[in-house]
């Protein structure tokens, strides 16, 4: 259909889609960058589907049993904002629009869901948004089978782009949403014909709509410019029995000298070009301006769902007061109050029995105790549920069949798994967390970036954490993977020594509220290293003496994990020959760095040899280390300098010296 | 079919593929780990394909022509160990398979392509054998263009397990191969309905055929055990159009107690299992040994292809000298002799003229130099062409219609791209580049991490390396990548300054035979740092002084790419406050740890503030500086703590820090 008949056949229709894309021309223009093309193409299917279908409240954004609008092709952002302020969200006043990429604002260049209530998720790095989608959904399949369709019952809407599909990470979600037949979820496709580099046909040549069908999807059309057929497939769509795919085919840049093609994907700042295309819409309104009717017209479609919100209100009110105030507990993200006691319950029984047990073992040891007095847990693994030791018992498989199910079969899927943990904790009420191997965290490292800038309390099980791994070799075996991870901001890395520690450490991740954890799990038994029962969380302080030097210290020896047996063994071997020698162990070298200086001075104070000991790179420690800057001193590493290898476990530890006997004749050495 | 009508409809070849199984149960069972399961299960199509299709030559395992096998599922390693022990290859003789897993052996848990010339490439992390695939068939398509099919024409044959087609990258593997129709390619799926949690179908439904027929692929199917079948799909399959996929029908673990389990998949070890289903296989031979005559066929097949690889020596010998001497010269990842004068050319032009460009310029710059010079580079982006200034004009563009199109439109699939990449490499006779915004290096992290451990000189062009990238905002703004890819064993991180630093890691890069290079480039202009010639590489050296103080040196301000000039200005600002500053300029960290501790010395001499500064965050940097420990020192840093922001990028220093006045703050209070 062109402009002009759907001028003329939808003009009500048309004055609200084109404020969207009015909106997005002014505020490109206005911060000279952005993407003008998406939110011009896609304004017609985002009008139908907040008018006729999306169930919100534009004044309480953040409304549990809200629809989810999630815009996987995040560089269209001001697609997002154009909806809020228009709405009537009161945070995105016309002020948020002019300051469009500005420092401050809300209005980020791509969505950030940290700005503003009324922002789902975080999107840009493409296919991520349609994953994040996928978790959603099955939060929202997992808590309407928990609390039943009165609370939670609403769909998940995304519009993902031709990258979105491209990307990998879209295939491993699909492939989720198809197995566990996400009827609440729909995606629609911007089918622009249109990348940067040019046509799609230039990178792909992909049948996307036999591609979903493949993967369980229902899938649909429509001209993504005809109202009357968007709101038909949509309507469609919301029966569908799968998960539903919409292919609706647009132009990118619609009614610009730029639309259909890749010019039209970036910013569109040209004045003539602004000014031809809103004289082609029939848009008359200065810069920033909307027309007091449609302003009204969105502002009623913002307002439309807050009767249904306020009867939503009533029925949570009607629940008993245990049940409410447990509902309330889980959506902000508080930990139960009987964390406490059974994280105490397994620290005390480990330092009787002092189980000489794998560190993912402790980790199995302690979700037992924990997961049945958190119920808002959700566990799963990528396709290695024996080996993450991350099922208990009491989880029961999610699926179709059991929607009450907390505990996921991935797949062979790290990437989607991730970004499925990132979707469940952005809808709330779960605390979701998974395993893999920890080399495989490379596979899932864009989503588990996206935990920490989104602030979201995802639990990463790594297990399997270094050379112990044994024969497998190189290709799994961690060596910079600590190094990676603790150098991303807003991350806890929990490399725990024995069943304490885990149990520690895991109470710190599932007390987190705005950061996500990785705990790195050991593959070989340890030995048990903490002795005597503390109700008090040592791991808390990130790094803690350990075993103290009897006679006067001369070594401080650091380490983490597997390495602290090494550690306490060198100790022995150096004390036997009369050297004062401090164990340090150092679970969370993040949360040693947020103690103040007065603690880390006496955890690591001066006039010692120190040495650090983790079957991990180097790079990480030099904080705690003399460097090259203090060629005068006299510290060390024991750790890898390579890649591994493939053999058993203890052989490698021998080859690449990572031993107590190699710990003591660098303690000897730097000694003098 | 069952075991027994297949023992006896096809004696011979049951005895050829029962050597494979007998040998994966010895070696596994001497191991007491691996995984038994797929070779057992794809013995019979592996048995298929070498007699009957590969074309190859044991006894010479490197020749350039010869079909190309990618075991991706490389758990299943033993398959690959068997076929070359069986077949002859002269670095595996029966001690290797007897130290299957075992220190120092060829037979690595997973295959390990710098191990032995007959092991093709290292496998493991799923799905990248099969993206590797597509890489060898583009580079068979590309040679074959530029040769002739007398000197490259072979087929690539992959075999890929449920893991390989769950992970995100099969789908960039196989959409890019769909769009390049490459018919020299064949996937062989181990269909055995199993992974490690259980059925495929607990967290998979997807219709896998539908599937790569949706991306373009003539799709065959075969019952994986009958070798008639599997002969008459393997030659179906190399008459398509099209990539073929065939669904080999297979039982993993076949004929043991284990078979059609996830039991299966893993190390079967237990001796009765053993010796049973060796009596149902009615296979008598003792472990390790195989009856001569079984042997002498397999021998056979492995001298098959001797006759045609001498005809291609004799074609080969038959090119002029010209011609015999550029193949040879790039197939042994020797660089042209020409590139050393054609960077110097750009290094003199570029202090004549003090081009004030983006280092992403800066590259392209170099790249018009380069390419005209270099025919084996293949150049291409993940849909960023314009932004990663990848693109030179002499290029064209490889797709069905032009072969000898130098540069690949990757699409949206930045993983596709560098396993892809990684699978040129492998082949040999190319040189691969490929670019992406440096924030998206964590969607191609598992490639990377390959490129890296295979020993493969990939050169990676990651742009807009900093919050120089601006608007954008965090999810594109790299913070911790350079920690990241610099924690990487054998990897070299560039990060140059001007175009005289990007022409010398250019030249660098493209000079190293077994290292993979990453180049991090900004967004944003930068002045030229370097006013003289040298024909030197002084980049070669990883850091080197800049501009020395002209009084007392009281300081020294070290700095990477965009933040040398940070240094620079800092550096007038300190001098002209009579503070002696040198400005070192550390372009690449891990060749500056290579220079002897003299050249360091001399570099960073002890007496002076340091303070680094780099638009990342501090990992990776506190080796050259005085951290914690060194308490009473005078050294500081300038640079992220955190996570970016959507905003102009002049705000974005500004609020962020980076900047000339903050950092000669810092230098002044920490002189006191």
């Amino acid at each position: 259909m062109d402009i002009q008949s759907l001028r003329e056949q939808h003009p009500d229709h048309w004055k609200k889609a084109c404020a969207i894309r009015a909106l997005t021309l002014d505020a490109v223009a206005a911060a000279n960058s952005g993407h003008s093309g998406m939110p011009m193409g896609m304004a017609d299917v985002a009008t139908v589907l907040y008018e006729k279908h999306m169930v919100f409240d534009a004044r309480s954004p953040d409304w549990p049993n809200r629809d989810r609008f999630v815009l996987s092709a995040g560089h269209g952002s001001m697609l997002v904002y154009a909806l809020l302020h228009l709405t009537g969200d009161p945070e995105f006043p016309i002020e948020q629009i002019r300051n469009f990429r500005q420092w401050g604002s809300k209005t980020a260049g791509h969505p950030e869901n940290f700005l503003a209530k009324g922002i789902e998720t975080t999107t840009g790095p493409l296919g991520q948004g349609l994953a994040m989608s996928v978790g959603l959904a099955m939060a929202e399949e997992s808590l309407r089978a928990r609390w039943g369709a009165k609370i939670i019952d609403h769909y998940t809407y995304c519009i993902a782009g031709d990258g979105c599909l491209m990307e990998g990470v879209s295939q491993e979600a699909i492939g989720l949403a198809g197995r566990h037949e996400l009827s609440h979820l729909i995606v629609m496709w911007d089918n622009n014909g249109i990348t940067i580099d040019g046509k799609v046909s230039l990178s792909d040549r992909t049948d996307q709509k036999a591609r979903f069908a493949a993967a369980g999807w229902d899938v649909f059309e429509c001209d993504g410019h005809d109202p009357a057929d968007i709101d038909r497939a949509l309507t469609a769509a919301k029966a569908s029995k799968g998960p539903a795919f919409i292919a609706c085919t647009t132009h990118i840049a619609l009614g610009s000298s730029a639309q259909d093609t890749s010019k039209g994907h970036g910013a569109l700042t040209d004045a003539k070009l602004i000014a031809d295309t809103k004289a082609a819409y029939g848009w008359t309104s200065a810069a920033f301006e909307i027309p007091a009717d449609v302003k009204k017209a969105w502002e009623a479609i913002g307002a439309r769902g807050a009767e249904a919100r306020k009867a939503w209100d009533e029925r949570l009110a009607a629940l008993s007061d245990g049940k409410r105030a447990l509902f309330q507990q889980q959506f902000s993200c508080e930990p139960p109050k009987k964390l406490a006691s059974a994280i105490r319950a397994v620290k005390k029984d480990a330092v009787e029995k002092m189980p000489k047990v794998a560190t993912r073992r402790a980790s199995e040891m302690v979700l037992e105790a924990v997961n049945p007095v958190m119920p808002e847990t959700i566990g799963g693994s990528a396709d290695l549920t024996g080996s993450n030791n991350t099922k208990t018992a009491d989880l029961g498989v999610f699926d179709p069949i059991n929607r009450k199910g907390r505990y996921v079969y991935y797949g062979i899927r790290e990437h989607g798994m991730a970004a499925a943990m990132n979707g469940m904790a952005l809808h709330g009420g779960l605390r979701p967390y998974g395993g893999t191997f920890m080399c495989f965290a490379d596979y899932c490292r864009p989503a588990i970036r996206l935990s920490a800038l989104m602030h979201m309390p995802v639990v990463y099980v790594f297990t399997h954490d270094s050379i112990g791994l044994g024969e497998d070799g190189p290709t799994h075996q961690p060596v910079e993977h600590l190094a990676m991870l603790r150098a991303t901001p807003n991350m806890m890395v929990f490399r725990p020594a024995d069943l304490v520690e885990t149990a520690e450490a895991w109470e710190i991740a599932l007390g987190a509220k705005a950061t996500p954890s990785v705990l790195a799990l050991s593959r070989q038994n340890l030995p048990a290293v903490r002795k005597n029962h503390t109700n008090k969380n040592l791991v808390a302080q990130g790094g803690y003496v350990l075993e103290e030097a009897t006679g006067k210290r001369q070594v401080i020896l650091i380490a983490s994990g597997s390495e602290v047996e090494v550690a306490l063994k060198a100790r022995e071997a150096l004390e036997a020959d009369g050297i004062g020698t401090r164990v340090v162990s150092m679970p969370c070298m993040e949360l040693f760095a947020q103690q103040d200086e007065a603690y880390r001075r006496k955890v690591l104070p001066a006039g010692a040899v120190r040495i650090a000991i983790e079957a991990g790179v180097r790079m990480g420690w030099d904080r705690w280390l003399l460097g090259e800057r203090g060629r005068e001193g006299k510290d060390g590493f024991v750790g890898m300098t390579g890649f591994g290898a493939s053999a058993p476990a203890e052989r490698l530890f021998q080859e690449f010296g990572i031993t107590y006997e190699a710990t003591v004749a660098k303690a000897k050495a730097l000694l003098g």
